[in-house]
């Protein structure tokens, strides 16, 4: 049987968001009462100011006083974040799963989802300020994200902001974070709003964990003047600044670092300051927040889309295949290459043909490059000329080949005609092409 | 019929390599008189301050005189670069093909390859100063080598040695050359000297043209106390610094800059001040000139090797083509994480089930990044052990994937049980795998 906490005879009882003095077994522990966990309340949860979350044994507590009560924000919010008055101004956030949502299991090491959207909030005594509304919409890892997810969270924040959300912040996994807002750049187009992708490298039950930079400068990016679709992660390693990314101009470019996203072939969209609260524009490509444009919500995909990596003895048997599909996403070599002819190999073939019947076919076949940064130009060397020729599709592109990818499945989700295709796929659409290369953004 | 150009009557005769005055219909132009062309002789060309090259029609010009003849050694080195006595300090010169052999074919804009090695070194005075051994391997664009040329250029770099080389210098197309240079660090061990891969992102009779930098850059590496397979390539935008990457961690990574290339996870191997012939170290992992040192050559591959890129709606179809190959790289997300689960798809499968189904039947899977930077951890998500209990390879590595794909096929070469395989991928062979991350080499 679970014991409840001794409580300090005096003072008010401790409640989730109270700065708060806990006394166990002699030694202290200070810092932010957080929610109880949904799974097993004989632990208390204690945010230390190291940052390190700390379950303590309630039976082990022989005092517990509130040093400082939370914002009354706090509580009042409780309600507003199951549900609002859809007439009140509030911010949306939902959770689809990730590192962010994650928690460490001690005895494993391992780490697993644990936190619901509430209670990472009401981690975070600074989001009590905001009027927010959470739920969750999934509770998966980001390389368990398909398409079929892409589709149910464009029709999500579609909703939230129908009911008159001001912003939308969304929890997600930073390993396919890129796919999903590039999905979402297309799907979701005259955004009267932001609508900001975050999550973390490292969980948030964790002392080192970059979530709350990130949820912070997220609620202050929803409610900012900007609108689209962006990602918002650490600058570098440190938790003063985190950028802001176009939906469809950026991807996670390490592993492990805080700082794994950056903007390719793009400047970011802004820079925020999550703790003097202030956000400043980095890009001229940013658009204004505009309260009346009318949300075109358009979704549909064809996901019968290949991406194919091109390598130095990549084997006929790998094309085959490709035309069981309806378009085929080529990662190819620098400006716009593709093996024309592997002289020295046994089985020597003509890669050049293969694209020519891909395409003779009705397959259209989109060129992007493994460089990952720069434009696709398909004017410079002689051995390109034949493939614009062969009616290959990117040229003067500088889309990431995973935007490449989304932007086929959802133009093939509209388009049948091959010229159509091409025409789209070569025309901005969500801020995936620029006209011009920002010098810096290398 | 050609028309021989009309000499000043007084002074030498104009003679490659110096500096000369031409007038042809009234206007001057002065530079450096560059080899005639083995294509056409009615043409003399003169590179001019500016960068660029100029052809000037030899019935055209009124007058040439020489300005300051080129230094005495270009005329001697002629002979040499054709066939140094071997007993003599060379250094080596191959070239491979790529721009930095190409001219721009005024007709069409269009690039082609036309320079030959010794016309490329001539052209650049300040190369008078070694003694060069040069020679045309092959003469292709870099999305045409393949495994076979691989083989070809390392065979090439071991009889050079042999010969008596100090070092060598490779010109290679920037497209594939980081493959090429991974090959060659796996093929050439205990290198006594340095191998030096070099290229340029613009045509070398571009005013803008790189090549000039990476050039001198790499004839001061190949002649420096070093040892080892590395990339010479620009460090930014000017010409002051060229970047010297090792083999194995190196990558382009932009479609058209000068600095495309890039070290990957690894800090670069030195910096080099061209013009200043000065070579600063910045890794401590640089191994030394090693005069005694007996170069081992072991260029056997085994090419049946697929790189997969796993991405969100990534087909089960695209899996059944990989049982045909005798090893899978799979280009995964993050930390090395693959789809587990596509529930929410129609044709919902596990790609760990066929993950493990591959390995059952004898086909090793290594697991690289798509992030590009960092390390592959399979310790820290539940849903990674499972991979790791599968006999997923690529643990705590930190290998490109072009590197994983190059190293595969070449441990594939002299290994076929699982065990030893696993073994030698995750061990650090060529410099691949970094013991210790070097926190400023992202």
């Amino acid at each position: 049987m679970p014991v409840p906490p001794k409580k300090s005879k005096k003072g008010p009882t401790p409640e989730p968001g109270d700065e708060v003095l806990a006394i166990c077994e002699g030694r202290e522990f200070r810092g932010i009462l957080l929610p109880p966990s949904l799974k097993d309340d004989s632990f208390i949860t204690i945010k230390l100011d190291s940052g390190y979350n700390i379950g303590i044994q309630k039976g082990k507590i022989t005092k517990i006083e509130v040093l400082k009560k939370g914002e009354a924000r706090l509580t009042a919010k409780k309600e507003q974040s199951t549900t609002p008055a859809p007439s009140s101004p509030f911010t949306s956030f939902i959770s689809c799963g990730g590192t962010i949502v994650n928690k460490i299991d001690y005895r494993t090491g391992a780490v697993h989802p644990a936190v619901s959207p509430r209670e990472l909030i009401e981690g975070l005594p600074a989001l009590s300020k905001y009027s927010i509304r959470a739920r969750m919409l999934f509770s998966i890892a980001s390389e368990d994200m398909s398409p079929w997810h892409w589709v149910r969270i464009a029709e999500a924040v579609a909703g939230e902001i129908k009911d008159g959300a001001y912003g939308v912040v969304l929890a997600h996994g930073t390993d396919t974070m890129h796919y999903t807002s590039a999905a979402l750049s297309f799907m979701l187009q005259n955004l009267p709003c932001p609508v900001i992708f975050t999550g973390s490298q490292r969980s948030s039950d964790r002392g080192s964990s970059d979530a709350e930079a990130n949820l912070l400068s997220s609620f202050l990016a929803a409610n900012s003047d900007l609108s689209g679709v962006f990602v918002c992660m650490h600058e570098n390693t440190d938790d003063e600044t985190c950028l802001l990314h176009f939906g469809a101009k950026v991807r996670k470019m390490h592993t492990s670092r805080r700082d794994a996203f950056r903007s390719i072939s793009s400047l970011p969209a802004a820079r925020v300051w999550p703790f003097l609260e202030k956000i400043e524009k980095v890009s001229e490509r940013c658009p204004a927040r505009s309260p009346n444009s009318k949300l075109t919500v358009d979704t549909k995909l064809n996901t019968k889309v290949a991406m194919q990596y091109i390598y130095p003895g990549l084997r006929p048997e790998a094309f085959k295949q490709l035309f069981d599909y309806d378009g085929v996403v080529l990662v190819g070599f620098g400006l716009g290459h593709v093996p024309v002819n592997l002289s020295g190999e046994k089985n020597s073939y003509s890669l050049l043909l293969q694209i020519k019947e891909l395409i003779a076919s009705g397959i259209p076949v989109v060129l992007s490059s493994q460089a990952m940064y720069g434009r696709i130009n398909l004017n410079v060397y002689t051995n390109q000329r034949v493939l614009r020729e062969a009616g290959v599709i990117g040229h003067m592109c500088d889309m990431t080949p995973e935007t490449a990818y989304v932007k086929l499945m959802w133009v093939l989700g509209r388009e049948k005609k091959m010229g159509k295709i091409k025409e789209l796929m070569e025309k901005n659409i969500a801020g995936e092409i620029t006209e011009r290369t920002e010098f810096s953004s290398y």
